[in-house]
């Protein structure tokens, strides 16, 4: 496959449409977001990379960190996780709580709000409250390749002054029983989880061990199980996307996470991992033009698993 | 790929399960079935076919019908189908009528219950009451390479005796205008629809061309545009088991869309088309020997998706 | 009291506000109500009769009838009856369905649709389906005095073409096993009950018995235990107004019940009944200018039970 | 009325079930009350007191302490308040969030756990974090003329501990902007509000204002409007007794307030005020007895509103 034309043909597609839609603006932080800005980044599991637009620019990957905090937690937790959090598509926004009282304060899938933050409690069970998120961006650095991955201190203070919807979240599973660690210590991880920051070039790297079997394409090693990836990337496709999820496979057909940032990370199993990045959000809050170009991307390519 | 072997590896590990679970008892005329029966089919692409138990024995279809239907009302309608059904996972078991009362009389998704009938009534629009069921079999003969498909009137009338539920929901959205014909020919055909009755032989054979891209593997014509099959194999991944369509994807990986009677039809893309027949279901309505196996073959298999 | 002058000054205050709301549009027969009219009736133990406005013009009471079928179900059927319908405010509109689903097909109340439908369903059980309603019709003759309150068979047929949501709740509880009778045979007696048309004059008089501690007081005899119409007092005040009741019970603080046709049946225990009918409703289907006219007389009355 | 001789039949007829229900657990201070205690205060408009059982004994009045915050609110806000929460009854539990998230962070009644922190909320904001419970405590001494009255800073602490449902509630408001002050420190005058203690006989002389149409019987002096007893008793009717409200006005017939300590305070107007305690609960968290009783009473003495 010829992927740098893929990929500017892809941009040529998507160009027009930059701009359109809504940045995140719940935190000042974000809102000050270009809505023109444009990234998208291959690495194959040959080791090669290609990319268009700015994939040497940092961005926040939000939510997009729940896919290797969710890998973290089942290398720590294995199955047990599973008692806390189910592995459905939740048919509801990403802060819906409704779901959560009719089933005993356990979240649907680790890929909303709530199940995120039982993923980042296990973690601080296991890890403690500050080595949660430094062992997660330990892990980040390895799989990237980059060490500038880290969190970003502005976003994280924005997201903990403007987090009462997850502090609701987490005191509402907390009293079910759910949640373990106290709401505060899992809320202060959880928002530094969350804004971390990564180019599009670092994080298709990053999620290229899902495209490879498991096994970190860089240093060689086994980083999950075999099931392991198989279970994260059927997660990334039936849930990756809030309530916009079944929309997402129905349009790209590939497993992929996006972030209220403007990030989306999808996985091609056995080919290359692909992130893109453009703020600008449609009603459900993931990227309105990232997806479309992992749409463009999937049909120009013959990606879609389907 | 040893096939013979490999399907008798699968028949060898769920053995000791059959008769877990509890065969539908909603009519009688399902009630009846053996909750030990078993049997399993794949057709390749290659034009040949494996099996092992009862793969000549016929059964109910029931909701594996859906996935027929929808491919004749995209056939028919295009797109102008979404305007009246949803393509996301619904969170909720088959014939919730919560969702709709809150989302205007649009079911989510064409495989829960209320949106089959959206698909039927595209059926009955456009081919009339009686010739929406004869050309939907006229299809499965067609795609089976069997004239034996046929609907089962005892059943057919089993269910019209036991249908207020769906009755409830034509009417509902019916209520709403987004059901267009009368709420009792809707369900006269969709009773017959869901009374079909196909071995497994048939069914994966009836399967093939979501795995062949759209093309008849018997016949040699394109039966389903390129993207219709992507879109049709992304629905089964992400709806098409009810409130379990997550698990199902987690476990097994692949596209599947299963039937109160215990049948589950599940496409490997570019390789091969699996159904599966066993009556006792699990307490989403699923087989429970059916998803085993196919947990089982995917794994043996390597045929996951993801 | 000088019923006479409060009426009065009654109709002064709410005559600038004729024509505001909205008049039923969901069938024909409705809809051509005149925003304009106004009626206002008063009956008092003491058999005197006091109205202001359109007091022998025939409305058609929908909704009001549900406290006199609830009546005759007590009647007939005692305690038993609630083993099929609540009694607790819904907190939702006159038609949702939602609650059903969650409660296993057992409406919250008698005042909301489905309850209604089951308080008709064990009239039919009891009487049959011609008799339910011309039972209910005799027992209107007797309270109201006058043999002139009917069924209006325009309205009826009217009902009966548009009542699919109905048809949808009768089937939903049918499918719980919750209503015995067949959904249609429940519909069409429910149909007619709902076209019934009275004067405000004449449904004063109908509802006086509830003032009356069960008493008639045109024929003497007692037409309903004491502590019956306790009951159903306090029913009209929890639930007489769908997801406004407790509006009501603020503004007004008497027990009513309103009906989609304008009107809305007051009582003020030991004292008198009210009628009002003025077919503008508000925004959650009960009168407007009828609400307006009840607070009035209250306040200006010294009605308010609290 | 021999009332003496009532408030004996009554605990006649009662004695036999005490010990049934169950003691409220949830917290610590209150699992340790006896289930078998039971007092029963009646205080009339001529100043006499009439009482059954511990009525000296003071008890956490829970719950009921939000009738005379909703009254201080209505004072220093006026109609303001119901910007932010309700008039309606909820037809669900009280600490549930759904309706919540349904409206946009509104409470559905100022008796809902999620109301009385608005309720609260607007004290703080008026008094101070404080004063807001000081003040409320002031004017219990003045209704009940006793300066017993008092926060338990045990049980205070207890509900601080065990309270994240009340803190996810709490937060939840606070995302929409709906709760005004900072969550701890509503939360934390809440706690306080609730742990107040009373005996019977000063419950029900503190009640007696709303049966006195806002004037306070022991000092003279106009507490509350006119039109705002009315309207509190309204809501004590429809909304006091959380999803079994509608229960308790078929049963009782009388505006009534629960707390999950046991007691309930319900108001005859124009005669008596009455409170009763006894701490073993029912299935919806309100006194089992203490409902029983006031059943018996309401029909004993015919005090029945409707």
């Amino acid at each position: 496959m010829n992927w740098e034309q893929l990929l500017q043909r892809v941009y040529d597609d998507v160009a027009p449409s930059l701009g359109e839609g809504k940045v995140a603006d719940y935190i000042p932080a974000l809102a000050c977001a270009d809505p023109h800005a444009f990234a998208l980044s291959v690495a194959t599991l040959d080791g090669a990379h290609y990319g268009v637009g700015l994939t040497r620019t940092s961005f926040s990957i939000q939510s997009i960190s729940k896919v290797f905090a969710l890998k973290m937690a089942l290398s720590l937790e294995g199955v047990e996780l599973w008692q806390r959090v189910g592995r459905e598509p939740s048919g509801t926004p990403f802060n819906s709580i409704v779901q959560l009282e009719r089933e005993g304060g356990v979240p649907r899938n680790p890929f909303i709000n709530a199940g995120a933050l039982i993923v980042t409690d296990a973690l601080v069970t296991r890890c403690g409250q500050v080595d949660a998120v430094s062992r997660l961006i330990a892990l980040l650095h390895q799989l990237s390749g980059s060490s500038r991955v880290a969190c970003d201190p502005e976003v994280a203070a924005s997201e903990r002054t403007w987090g009462d919807r997850n502090r609701s979240l987490a005191y509402f599973m907390r009293s079910f029983g759910v949640l373990k660690n106290a709401p505060e210590i899992v809320l202060d991880a959880y928002f530094r989880q969350c804004s971390i920051t990564m180019t599009t070039h670092e994080l298709a790297q990053a999620g290229l061990f899902l495209a490879n079997d498991g096994v970190d394409p860089l240093h060689g090693g086994r980083v999950a199980a075999h099931s392991e990836v198989n279970r994260i990337n059927a997660l990334m496709l039936t849930c990756g996307h809030y309530d916009m999820s079944g929309d997402f496979a129905w349009r790209v057909g590939l497993p992929g996470k996006s972030g209220v940032g403007g990030g989306i990370l999808a996985i091609v199993p056995g080919l290359a991992s692909v992130a893109v990045w453009s703020p600008a959000l449609n009603a459900a809050g993931n990227s309105l033009v990232g997806t479309l170009a992992l749409e463009r991307l999937s049909e120009r390519g013959g990606l879609n698993l389907f």
